[in-house]
């Protein structure tokens, strides 16, 4: 890793120096574990305590604080710190290895240039593929698959038929898109299996983590839109939409044909039921519940979910409950005391 | 796609057309998506809207509805949808390949008929394999596994060593049947690992989706019952009994030594602790926390679980905790008010 | 499998026998399951009238019971049983294979003595591997990996560049160790991916289950310590420090930048937000969500997470909130009403 000062970094991101703008700085580290020839950031008011005692040579923030360490001062600190962790230490960089013989690609698979296919890798019938593709190990693409350019697939992604996949996707380890939905007809006591010939469509610079399973739709397509970002071990049900820059957190469950508008924020192990529409701009905080539709711009927490400003008041109040069950009791209590002293006096 | 009448359909499905029985049915469409040569089908009464718009060529349901759209009466229609989904587009094909050269075959491995291995495939040591099964790459099938016949193994499903596999089931990618159940002994604050000598049971019919991970048992087997379907990431613990027709939608956690009845079902992320038993014809909400046994029949919701009818009421109640506990602040201070009034009026 | 006999058991685990130390056992079994050749235990109250009517050929007990069944008394008799199905059954066994020709392993790879490497394994550029170690089919190990000796990784396992993996580490199927942690700077309305230059680190002794997914750091490395053991399906978020010998049932996800003590207990389907701290011996109830810090010792449930003992009459009283409600309406009337005989009176 080669070293920029400051000064240079605060060039790159367009940010102003207060301190040393010649402090050469080498990589980046948090508040607490950073050392001198380290650039941090402060962006969240809960670490507050660190940024005073903070080692690192260098801290990146919104305005200027009372403190010895350099500072570079930036409209939007995460925003610059992202920058700057990309200026030195770069994204992680893929062996160019061309097509391993150890691939097993049907005939009729179309390939785009300069793909990286490794050994164990299954390309099938009619499938195609764009530029500068990765792929690992165990990857299976699927008969009929379609894919963009400059996509990365991780160890064992596997995406079923005939789906459709944008430009820059990314899909981590071990992560499924286009299984079957669970689609049941139940009649007389026993499940048939209804075809899912819908597919699944990942749009542009879609990321899926570790361990999800997107299920392709039963008759139309289930779609993640543009630049959304999804956790590890997230599930989406058949036929259901999430909006364009959609971030859900890991063990996100949505059932399906569900609507997700654009910028929504899914917090962990949030579950939504099928058959609802989910505005724009919604926040949902984690392990809500959502049963009904949800209008833009709204924050809901709880299960069931409820608008948040109430929720956080209401949830908490259940570790009053007994409490307010005893004053309950005890108010009933008095009322009748007072009937029978009415009694009694009368 | 070929087209069918529907007349035709009506015919294989056993309905009753009012309409026009020689229109040409290409396709199957949702309500609002289905076009001139869809056929569409209504059975959740939410989508009412969409029924008296739809520009479908014809729908089924259960009941002649007042619309010019030409319907398709049957008892019911979501069976009869299914019936016309695999009439007019059948199931998944799998291509004929054989046994692939680059699947890894041990020598003591005993493989049925027409079976299709893929490349990457592992079958290991006096594994038993019966007629027509599937395997897409990355499957492994353990050391002394006995499968049944036509099994459908997608990629990187992995089965571990003596399960039993019944027949016509179906394991969607990168799931794995048969793991060491959690199971360790804390001893002066080490967890010592308990071998788990138990299997994996999968009965006939069963499905299991993306993601899944069944525990083998301790020393019982864990068993998942005839004709169950089970949803994406759903974990079963060692030793728990899965009844016939179980329904278990994505994320559900069953913990260990559990029993289920028949046709129970369980929704998205419900989590039920160990060693309970559980009815048969259960119905348990979607994030529910069951900690109890549950009688035949019950429906219940809610973490914890109790009774639906009370449980719906109860927990929506909880975004009016603040509002009560105001009013017995309210109530309390009344009183109050009232004995000063009449400590001041004696 | 050959029988000990009771007696020897007895030997093995430090016991006493009340009974037939003659008695020869073969396999062990649980209380309503095991015959007379069984050795089983017993430790949960729950199961006291199965310990009754079992058939085993002998129990292992804590105190010894007025039963007619052969006892072995020890201290603690789950540890005991778990060091007898040991003596009975041995640990899985894993073929002799050597490193197979067709796995994937750089030339720039260093693998330790006697380890068992199956065929489509994948062993990166300057990876490092101990002695004793198994990798079953579709392991992928990533460029820079160091893992120590005696590890057992199952089919489909995935560790990315770089992580560090201690000695007797056990990986189950299709789980992901070090994938790209969830980290984005938001800007503008897009979502920027930010390189997790950090690591994971999997210290002596720690097993993860099946479909799990352990994120790498951003900065810092995510560390399980010596010890730990994770169920199926856990999601474990960049940065967090999980302490020595802690448990985490399935389907817990842990978010980032989390420090959890030492010999912390959370039950299946537990959330943690971000940016917490989680003393030692901390135990966590299934279903909880936890929200800020926890101190040592403490023992919590529900969502949000309280203090266990007034938590579980809390989260039971939800059920009784439509009376509680009823009951404060009652309440307001019945004084409404002396209000206006007050008024009619005077």
């Amino acid at each position: 890793m080669q070293g920029k000062t400051l000064g240079e970094l605060a060039n790159h991101v367009g940010g102003r120096v207060h301190g040393n703008a010649d402090l050469v700085i080498v990589s980046a580290g948090t508040l607490d574990k950073a050392g001198p020839s380290d650039i941090t950031f402060f962006s969240n008011r809960k670490y507050e305590p660190q940024l005073k005692t903070t080692s690192a040579g260098a801290v990146i923030l919104a305005v200027q604080a009372d403190i010895a360490t350099s500072q570079l001062i930036v409209e939007d600190p995460y925003y610059a710190f992202m920058q700057i962790v990309v200026a030195l230490y770069g994204h992680r960089e893929h062996k160019k290895i061309g097509v391993s013989p150890a691939a097993n690609i049907a005939a009729t698979a179309v390939l785009g240039q300069n793909c990286q296919v490794h050994p164990f890798v299954t390309i099938s019938d009619e499938a195609r593929v764009g530029d500068n593709c990765v792929f690992y190990p165990g990857v299976f693409i699927g008969p009929g698959v379609q894919i963009g350019n400059d996509c990365l697939f991780y160890p064992n992604a596997v995406v079923y038929d005939d789906c459709r996949i944008g430009n820059r996707v990314i899909l981590q380890a071990n992560t499924t898109v286009g299984e079957d939905g669970f689609g049941f007809s139940t009649h007389k006591g026993v499940h048939h299996k209804i075809p899912q010939v819908g597919r699944v469509v990942l749009e542009d610079d879609v990321e899926i983590g570790a361990g999800c399973g997107i299920e392709r739709g039963t008759l139309d397509d289930t779609v993640i839109g543009t630049g959304a970002k999804i956790g590890d071990m997230v599930t989406i049900g058949h036929g259901t939409k999430i909006g364009p820059h959609c971030l859900l957190v890991p063990q996100v469950g949505v059932a399906g044909s569900v609507t997700l508008g654009h910028h929504c924020v899914l917090g962990g192990q949030v579950g939504v039921v099928g058959h609802i529409k989910i505005g724009n701009l919604v926040n949902i905080g984690a392990q809500a519940g959502v049963i009904g539709n949800i209008p833009d711009g709204s924050t809901i927490v709880g299960s069931p979910a409820i608008e948040a400003g109430n929720a956080r008041r209401a949830y908490s109040l259940i570790a009053e409950l007994p409490e307010m069950r005893k004053a309950i009791r005890r108010l009933q209590r008095q009322l009748a005391e007072r009937d029978s002293d009415k009694v009694t006096n009368e």
